[in-house]
């Protein structure tokens, strides 16, 4: 049986992944009158009175949406909401089991960005924070800044930032081993859809001043008319040097190649024009942008894929229950970019003096990582002034640490 | 310590009533290949190719969500949708433990009833049923009706139909009590709101020709230019003699009064106007329409209340575990008169031979209740053709009766 037939067993035999359960029990009367009427009355009242309390007296402060349109699930393309449904239930279970984080899947049925914006904000007194997942580039962008505008939950589109943080960390280390500074190198993106887009935000924010974006069409420059608003944005803040052409043209001189794009555009001609120990993240699935072998043969020594089944995996599931972990612990009225920053600085310190060209990344059963990331994102929080600053780390990190053991 | 103080801390204590929980555990590669990629987009796949299986590889099949504007909580009014969360919670918790039901509590920050209407139009990918839930009338029939029009979730709300249920469950009993023929009684009810109004279409559909409603002003009748679109359905089918007058007057040779309304409008004199053998439903709560230990010296011998600390609590727990669970457990479309008729009738039915004036309705912790109600809801789907006939009633009662004892 392969592992498509043993998913659908498991599917079947388990009727999904997720269960709404109750906390306490209501074995008598008693227990009743606590848990629901009479006594409920009591909380609401005091919520009503004043709404900070709703966090205080409900499940809410640990309550997240996996919000999903379904328009951009997996490498399955534009499936909608129902069939997306199998994917943010296994998000939901990854939130829970990886990062304590309580998630429930709201899959929307709609692809119009207004409707799923008004639809997740009148949801707002249910949940603390929405991640927002497997929505098509370029509608997620506009969906994600709405909502951090308009709303006072946590908003965090995982397919950008998850990926865009584990790539960075991953990024961090390889630069660590080939004693390269940041600043001073030059990256060539492939794919300039969600991922890639974070990622180029972020190694922005970073410093990285010489990035070339390369979208399916070539070389992204702004003389280009073709391009979306996004890609109109990226044109703006990469391609200094205002090239033109191909991929091939722009790997040529370059230290590092990232791809968020399809399997095997990247050929080892094109790697050997590049700057002497290139670093490579292939991240296309499940066919990376060129196989490790090849890679391998064209010198490349520090490479990094999607896959588990590769050394270096860029796995989201190492950034995302952390992340939602620190923010929600601390109390932070939003996600930003030093805390994202945090979460892959962090994330890369775990292997601090314990790296090799095969281990840039952590691995996702590391008991370290939740912990690790959770406190720099609480920090982070706090230190841009996003979080009370009477947070107690110290708490948050054995919190962390007890979820870690419990898996 | 008094029970809204204990209740507050039991709150404060639980962070909440309720949680998101993983059924599948994620120890390692191969399980989180399985829940997650690349094994989950094969049921992905499925789904997509045929919508029809999407309760199979998913927990949509057991979920619904507990829906509020929080218009009208409890006895505490509009205190708003945030407000609400620890009842609806609660309500979640309840579904959960007397029903097995997987129940999740979405408060919507909107009292347009399009808004309303929309947004849970648009999570029909996530869920198979609606319990609506402290929606104020007549807002809550125009929204309970759309969304039985123009979804194909299973919705019920409770404050009507949980309630008329039970009431009418307990009236069965009161008549077999009293030898009183249903179709020759004269039933008044005081209120008619979102219970009152189910309570009188059921009553109507079992054949109670003779029904005089009151609201605060007195009898509806359909001369009355006051009336609201709700109101004037009512006047309808209700007073046929084109009654006139106050309460005072209605009561005069009723059988039944119901009421549905506030504490101490029913008095003494009144019970007096009625004929032998009156029955009494004083459902106002925390003090009903009349202390039972006033009617009791006017007479009555048969009273119920909704309260737990006197006889015969007309609690809508014992109705909408069940009929959730029946109908789910069928694959029922709708829940319809039948079903919520076939509910009352097994409700009732559980205490046959065993009745008496202080115990017409079962106990709330009955194990009893939730496999009779499941069963005869089910049954009823199946009859009405909203169920498919190949059904297995028998797992449905052994499963309900599995839940019931695990409590």
């Amino acid at each position: 049986m392969d592992i498509y037939e043993e998913a659908l067993e498991f599917h079947r035999k388990n009727t999904g992944k997720i269960d709404v359960i109750s906390k306490v029990g209501v074995e008598n009367e008693h227990a009743l009158a606590l848990a629901y009427s009479p006594g409920v009355a009591q909380p609401c009242r005091e919520i009503a009175r004043d709404p900070e309390l709703l966090n205080t007296y409900t499940a809410r402060g640990n309550m997240i949406a996996v919000v999903s349109d379904g328009s951009a699930v997996l490498g399955l393309g534009n499936i909608g909401a129902r069939a997306s449904l199998p994917v943010m239930e296994g998000k939901c279970v990854l939130f829970r089991e990886f990062g304590g984080v309580s998630a429930f899947p709201l899959c929307i049925e709609s692809q119009d960005n207004d409707i799923i914006v008004e639809t997740v904000k009148l949801l707002e007194p249910s949940f603390s924070g929405i991640n927002l997942e497997d929505i098509a580039a370029p509608r997620c962008f506009d969906i994600e800044n709405r909502l951090k505008k308009e709303t006072g939950m946590l908003i965090f589109h995982d397919d950008q930032h998850g990926t865009a943080i584990v790539t960075l960390a991953g990024l961090f280390n390889a630069l660590k081993i080939y004693k390269k500074d940041i600043k001073e190198i030059r990256v060539v993106m492939n794919g300039a859809g969600a991922a890639g887009t974070s990622i180029i935000n972020l190694l922005n924010y970073v410093g990285v001043s010489d990035i070339v974006v390369c979208d399916s069409k070539g070389i992204i420059h702004s003389g280009r008319p073709d391009l979306n608003v996004s890609k109109q944005e990226l044109a703006k803040i990469t391609n200094t040097g205002n090239m033109k052409g191909s991929l091939s043209d722009a790997v040529a001189g370059a230290d590092v190649f990232i791809g968020v794009s399809i399997a095997n555009v990247l050929t080892p001609e094109m790697i050997k024009k590049m700057k002497p120990e290139p670093v490579i993240f292939a991240l296309a699935n499940p066919e990376p942008e060129i196989s490790p072998a090849l890679a391998r043969e064209a010198g490349v020594r520090i490479m990094a894929t999607g896959r588990s089944d590769y050394p270096n995996q860029v796995n989201n599931v190492l950034a995302f229950p952390g992340v939602f972990r620190g923010a929600l612990d601390a109390g932070a009225d939003e996600i930003n970019m030093e805390m994202k920053l945090a979460a892959a600085g962090a994330l890369a310190g775990i292997l601090t003096g314990n790296m090799d060209y095969d281990y840039i990344i952590p691995k996702p059963f590391d008991p370290r990582v939740l912990p690790t990331v959770a406190v720099a994102v609480a920090k982070a929080a706090i230190e841009t002034g996003h979080a009370p600053s009477g947070t107690d780390l110290d708490y948050i990190k054995k919190k962390a640490e007890g979820i870690s053991r419990k898996k």
